[in-house]
């Protein structure tokens, strides 16, 4: 285990016990077993670890950047929750959704009580960079509203172009990363061109990591306990079949028409697999992963930060690709 | 015509006006239909003129508080969407809802961009004050849920009591108007004291306006275009109802259930009617409003604004009463 894998299982630590005691104080007492299950659920924690990283990147102790950490983790888990209604999901990280649990209208209640809530935990303590930090919280959360937009508008197009896809996992996932970065760097008194670059950081590897994302669930290691194929039983436009879709001849547009009928899973999986190989399509998405992974990497490169600081940011986008054990 | 009413219309004019050009820039192209749909609809704006007036109070222009002033309209409208999504609501003020033009997942979506957009318009040109406006603001979004969550609880309950729904309407109602009225004044560089019985004047007047509300329904006059009995075909937990419930002997208990499933229109309409006024329930309800109107009256009162600031204040209150034309 490296240092770097070392110092984030302790700030998940403290991340975890934030949530289980101050995170949720002051929200609506008939929301709360709602809000204290989604906010529990396991999960990995990147986006608060990228404010805390960030804002220790300019000294600023983990306790003093927790609250807008914990911002950041309430606002992605709003997402979620609502998200989970519009795609009628039943299990989220192995655990019943809010909506299923609770019923759909007061999923929707505690949603729209979380965002306010996030907002709070963002300025708790940092009332005087209120208006910098606001300004930077509420372009992104309008940012991921319309790229779940275009998310639920995709569902229905057949001619979703790459350059579109990239656009929509931008709003809808990469700014919030780009945010949490530059929130750090806000609340740690960084430089109007630091800011932008750590938030650059955060989109990129934000990006990176949803191709990557998309990769692994169609070629990832199921040992590593994910099962393999969930977008393609979906038909879900992943980079992988936006990217197959845009580069297809007449004959294999045809075979992807007929693979999304395809009743048999473990013949549609291993036919869009072979499809996929056929087309270079694991080496289109790799290639796109790095080409983000290294505009992420030159963008921690051009903050004034100490080597030491530019590497340990570095070393979090690694850990989110899951290439740093 | 009064002064105030003269004043008003006016400010309902430059109200519209920002809606329809600055209040929804920056908003979500992909949402902006849906938005525009509920931002457009015709309504009576008495939140946005509860910010200008109190605003105006202290000597701001209508034009330095008007982007507060739309947050306001903007953050209540996006309760509606949400609301009459969980109402399954076909029609709001004479038109179609956004979910049912736009679909669920869309009004969704566009209420879910709608409150970071209000954030923003409440902050913009007022960003050394971001933080005070925003306590305001969380504290009273989060409330509105709560108040939300238990009026969806109290479809499902027989017992509730008449203090229980006065809670209920303080936290989904009332608390909005209190935090215009408090809003305005922050702008304004009110006093602690002036800004609450600015939130106070704001919050018993919201009160006394949504027992009106409950009471006109029943025992309005049809002449000013609204449809009486609405509450009442639907078993409407109105104060009128609650009250009832809490007061009604054996047989008055027997009878409002046997009136639930009374098919009638016309008859459940006039025999609860009969009951109510039976009962005392309009004289109930007007003296519970009178009770909420004086204290609004008083907390105005107790404010360092000249005569003439409180005034206006008050007949704002009168207007939201219907009592002045």
């Amino acid at each position: 285990m490296t240092a770097i894998t070392t110092d984030l299982q302790a700030q998940k630590v403290a991340i975890e016990k934030f949530l289980e005691t101050k995170a949720l104080e002051g929200f609506p007492s008939n929301l709360y077993d709602a809000v204290h299950h989604i906010m529990t659920l396991d999960g990995k924690r990147l986006r608060p670890m990228m404010v805390l990283t960030c804002a220790g990147a300019y000294g600023i102790p983990e306790d003093k950047a927790m609250s807008a950490a914990i911002s950041i983790e309430v606002f992605h888990n709003f997402t979620l929750v609502h998200d989970d209604i519009m795609d009628k999901a039943k299990i989220r990280r192995g655990k019943i959704t809010v909506h299923e649990k609770y019923g759909i209208d007061k999923a929707i209640v505690t949603g729209d009580a979380m965002l306010p809530h996030s907002v709070d935990l963002l300025i708790h303590g940092n009332e005087e960079k209120a208006g910098t930090l606001l300004n930077c919280f509420n372009q992104m959360a309008k940012e991921v509203m319309e790229g779940q937009q275009y998310d639920m508008e995709f569902e229905d197009r057949k001619d979703v172009k790459v350059d579109e896809y990239l656009n929509m996992i931008k709003l809808k996932t990469s700014v919030l990363f780009g945010s949490a970065c530059e929130i750090g760097a806000v609340l740690g008194g960084a430089s109007e061109a630091d800011r932008k670059n750590l938030y650059d950081f955060g989109l990129y590897s934000g990006l990176a990591f949803q191709i990557m994302d998309d990769y692994l669930d169609t070629f990832g290691d199921e040992n590593f306990g994910k099962r393999i194929g969930g977008d393609i039983l979906l038909n879900k436009k992943s980079f992988l079949l936006v990217s197959a879709m845009q580069n297809a001849n007449a004959e294999q547009k045809v075979r992807i028409e007929t693979l999304f009928n395809e009743k048999d899973e473990e013949k549609k999986i291993a036919s869009f697999q072979a499809l996929y190989r056929e087309m270079d399509i694991p080496k289109i998405a790799l290639d796109t992963m790095e080409e983000f992974h290294d505009k992420s990497v030159n963008a921690v490169k051009a903050t004034s930060l100490t080597d030491d600081a530019k590497e340990r940011i570095i070393q979090l986008g690694e850990v989110m690709l899951k290439r740093t054990k």
